[in-house]
């Protein structure tokens, strides 16, 4: 045994894999990230994901007390994010960036909050098994997918680094939901199902979209520099019109354009640009006589 | 901050999204709800899921304390749940009515195991790769999805609000596999491997159907009312036969049917009516010569 | 309740879903299973999973102990993974037995980690929004689907019963990639996003492949015998070559040769052999005037 | 086994030591005494016991938010508390006397918390160790025993059962210090060490008292009943008066008089009334030459 | 910090003060030992300690439960107490000793709770502070102490090692109240506050007798061997007689008779014999005009 | 209940009793120095207080590991200790100074190694229960007390302030035993029991000391200053020599001398000088016919 931990612990053979943090400061903490998701929440929506009940009376107070920890938490989390990358400077600043920019992401708050209620009113209607808004709010896997989308970007916007991808991973593993922080995405958006969804660093959607289970919006192919190292941030994604539907399972992929009032079917695969209001379906199926598939 | 704090505790701003329980009752907590699911498969498939190795001289008091114990959680959760509906009075009979919900459901508990034997059943011969019922029992997505289900669909037909979406939700997230707890479906029911399966909430699916990952039955369009709301509680989902499979990622919409023996094939999406022993295939591929995607 | 509870504890009920662990050892713990899962990527990442930051001076120090506390805890599950199995005889050198396949586990440490290098090398070049090596490792739900692979399929050509499938499991659940430990699958190996990838126990993947999410690697029939029983072990999955690209939602079935180079586009269902350096895509779409879909 | 089993859970064994609650109400739960406890203390000494550090401008919030979880808890044992003394009707308004009782006493935490600033000045005037009025508060046993005896003895005469004394018991485990509930207990009153002090039930103790560590203030006999059984409620413990101080391991004993400014010596026992500026001491020792004692 | 690191893991420097435990078997757990102990108070006091509230109909399965659980972790700490002593061989039989001793203990708990009984009926009687039963059983140090006691004379008589001390020791933290498992104590016993008591372990006690905080039953001196250590097992400790009453903080040493019905008084220290039905009591006291301390 | 917050929070009632911590930095921690002590423990008794075996391959590791964690919570504690302090400057060096203190200590640890292995010879030879230098070291509160005192005795001639102090409550609490971390103890020393002990600030203690439970070293009056309040750091306690004895609950007041190997009875106040060599005992007795006490 005593060979194999010389082995393992042989600084030649760590290339690329081992990890020093900055500073001594801890690594990102995907469970102190779950607390800050909970507190944004339960700033976002009220009365649905906190410890306790809340009324009229109390609700001054937990509002207070949940700002100040998320604050508190999420700087630290910031803070872990930015001694991560070794590019940056680790300096004595860092205290103070990571407290500024969590204070300006709870500045964002009442923003975020007037566009996950559109959100949440387009589940609500696009949903004719959606029995109350409280049900959409507790129970919709899109409304936590969309929520952390929403918490992510507006971090990412703010240059905070890696912890924007772990919150949208978050909701991935939880949700099936894999929406990039970088996405663009308008307002009134709803996702139906959900699991299998991939929305990709560069795509753009309007307002009132709705998209169905399995639904890609993804990158076709993306060019190489000539270390035959992938371009980073090419635009390399689809750019969706407002009031479009995606039907379950279709592969939209490549830098295209999906026109307003578009209807793309299910399971298909689309490369090319689609007019506004067109429909796309499916080719003819082949029905056979029954054997053994 | 104080100010962020004042504009988010604002009552105005709240409409929709801020929640106070009736009665001062808690909300329904999915810690709760995971042990109450967690003793449900305790007491279904005794030995796998209990805290404790089980033999036949303890048998009987494990299953008198897990009984006692879900008992009590899950009239918990359920007053937890008559509460949220602010429509439904939080009158003084409350505490009692979620104990007998909770004693009727346990009631059903010995119907649910014979019917959740015939599921591992079907499990297990349709996996070559299946080495044991113990291995489908406590390895096997589709068993905990479809538990989840069986016992979500018995909570709704007792009128429990809310509790069954929660418990198919956490499925959801734990396997990939949507199941709404309205849905209707027979015995020997089994989804291979499962992730992005959806299964609405009108369904209704025979015996000895076998769905592989992916797969949707899904409504295709609803009609509105007069205000523009979606109509809910309309029939809209499809209707499959007895000894139907339904291969990967295939897209099944609308109040169709599909009748016995049928077999659909996989990447294909179908809104029509599929006779009874027909099988279903997509179109021929397209074959080109190489070149970058 | 007393009647339910004595018709719960009726072993005539209770065939095929009862279990009785050999030896009074304790059932395989998922909790356990994942530390054991975060030790080992503690190991093969060092400085990522660990609860502390490392540096140069305490990497022994952590290493050490970590390589201690997984023997132990793997060796306590394999043990009980061998008396979950009924048919094992459950002897006298159980004990010894679990500790050996524990330590010949922890050898093969180093060649896990010198594959996983190229795993995280095939993320990292195959994705313009990889930011770096150190965003793959601790954020892309592919590593970790892989590295529970890679971890799976080392216990299983031990011998080592049900854990492998538990762990693989895990990673199933946790990002919605399914690979059976059974499977064999060269370096380099990536999937982008992979909500929904299916890959079979005897599906073989060469090496420098790349998947996207939706992917399906799946058996199309299987044999059954006299009685009706599926044949187990029988190869029923494809094989793939290297450097082959496979696009999301496509569904390869039964044991078919897919050719070095080649390409399959998005939402497909093939189950005949492709030739090397071929193209498929799915057939031209329909295209409407847009209707009421 | 069966057989001890069988034995144990014979009813006719179980007189006077098997417990039945009232009603289904849980038992009084000591770990969620010990969190209303840390709450009530975190109400009179702000920015000591709480979770997180307060300032000025999060005050408020943090009163607000541990105002409502102490009524909800303490509410919650008070109750408890009702349920587990048989002679109590356990009717209807048990919840809302429960409430009521627990409103009353949050209403006096104002009048407590004077109270016990009188006692932490006594603390620190009377001990040159202490550094600090915070050194006092957060580390001193006596101001945790007295704070409890002030919580649970304003309690008792809100007439809750039983709580009243598992708090009183807490401190007893936690310092030593075991101050019955319905003593009666001055302003600025203080005990140095603690370890061994024992006031009883019926004690009267006047302002500015101080003990040292094993003073007691017991019982020294009490009248039997016609069935032998001590009759309950019987005065019978010391009358302290102002400004008296007691030195280490002493012994008080009965309804005796201990006049104003009395200095009692330590490790002696009085049975008679002291007059008001009497010192008393231990009679003279006797020195030997030395050997083995 | 490399320097202290290889100093403190010098094993020239660990003489006498660094333990290998026998066979890789884990230290005894005082928090495994802690729940050994409540398990065996909730079989000995029913519905006191348990997690839940118990009735008629469920006392069956709760005892069924609580004796499989004590039965399992008992074993398993006697079991590291035997590896715990390198005089002890810790060979092959280990286990099954383990087991057995664990199954003796449990046989006995009949007895135990019948003798416990008696002491709860003690400070019932003993104490007009007693409100009921209850408050005894759930309440009284007294009671939890002479619990431990019991349990761990059991065991000690059983030849376990180590593991009775840890579970006096336990009661001594909690309670102040400090009896060798070695000492022998006859029914109907009860310390009333009893904070500070010891009891040594060669101590006899007899029937109906009562101990008030601070008393000790010590040894006075012991004979050292030629080697200059003390020679271990000598009988040192003081017999009390039946009835007997010694009241707080006397000190009573050495191998000496205290003859049935003698009461001792308070803060006197008594090395020599005591006749039956005598009563002694400290000298008069020396009463000073008031002056400085 | 709004007027009660209103009334707690107001700022005016908090003179004294409310604390904000410098510098947002939290309040030190109960919990954390329990851990700070407990890998204290492992390092100066390897083996015994660590959650893992260990054995001479493993034992570099372990330490390795425990200094790491041991200096990261200590120093953060330290950094509290200096903000909980508002006469102490919360500077920028602040996080530097609390490193350099805990790293310092860390120096001491062998040192203290040494101390206290000659603390458990002397437990070993001055009982005889005790079976081994295991049972001492892993059982006796004596060990455990004395401990705390020598780790608080070093951090706080390291200018730590209020830490080392609430490290010795902690013992306080756990073991009865009150050693303020001021007192000036010699190698060699021992307690029995030790509930009641209390060793004051200015205390110093010779080598080669044995005391019994409840015994007392204290101050017996102390100077005010002109205002009333007591003059801190006057030299007020026992100077105790070497080989000295003290019984059970004995009290040693004022700065006397007792000289080496005096033997002081049990039972006793001491107040003047003591010879070396002397014996002390209490007066005789007085013995009554029995009547009722």
């Amino acid at each position: 045994m005593q060979h194999i931990i010389q082995q393992l612990a042989e600084i030649g053979q760590l290339k690329n894999i081992c990890h020093e943090q900055g500073n001594s400061v801890p690594m990102p903490s995907v469970e102190t990230l779950s607390e800050v998701v909970r507190l944004a929440r339960s700033l976002l929506f009220p009365g649905y994901f906190g410890e306790a009940a809340i009324n009229e009376q109390t609700l001054l107070y937990h509002i207070g007390i949940h700002v100040e920890r998320l604050q508190g938490l999420l700087a630290q989390q910031i803070k872990s994010g930015l001694c991560f990358d070794d590019t940056l400077p680790c300096d004595a600043n860092l205290e103070r960036t990571a407290q500024d920019k969590a204070t300006a992401f709870i500045g964002q708050l009442p923003d975020l909050r007037r566009l996950l209620q559109t959100d949440v009113e387009a589940a609500y209607y696009g949903d004719p098994a959606a029995k109350s808004y409280g049900e959409v709010i507790f129970c919709y896997p899109a409304i936590r997918a969309i929520s952390n989308y929403r918490i992510a970007h507006a971090l990412l916007r703010l240059e905070v680094p890696l912890i924007p991808r772990i919150i949208t991973e978050m909701a991935h593993s939880e949700t099936g939901i894999d929406i990039h922080p970088g996405a663009t995405i308008g307002h009134h958006f709803t996702i139906d199902h959900g699991t299998g969804v991939v929305i990709g660093e560069t795509a753009v959607i309007g307002h009132h979209v709705k998209l169905y289970q399995g639904v890609t919006l993804g990158a076709k192919s993306f060019p190489l520099d000539e270390a035959g190292n992938p371009i980073k941030g090419i635009d390399r994604h689809p750019k969706i019109g407002n009031h479009v539907i995606i039907y379950a399972n279709s592969t939209i992929l490549g830098n295209i354009h999906v026109g307003d009032g578009a209807v793309i079917g299910g399971n298909i695969w689309v490369d090319k640009d689609v007019p506004a209001g067109a429909t796309l379906r499916q080719n003819a199926l082949r029905a056979e006589a029954k054997g053994k598939e």
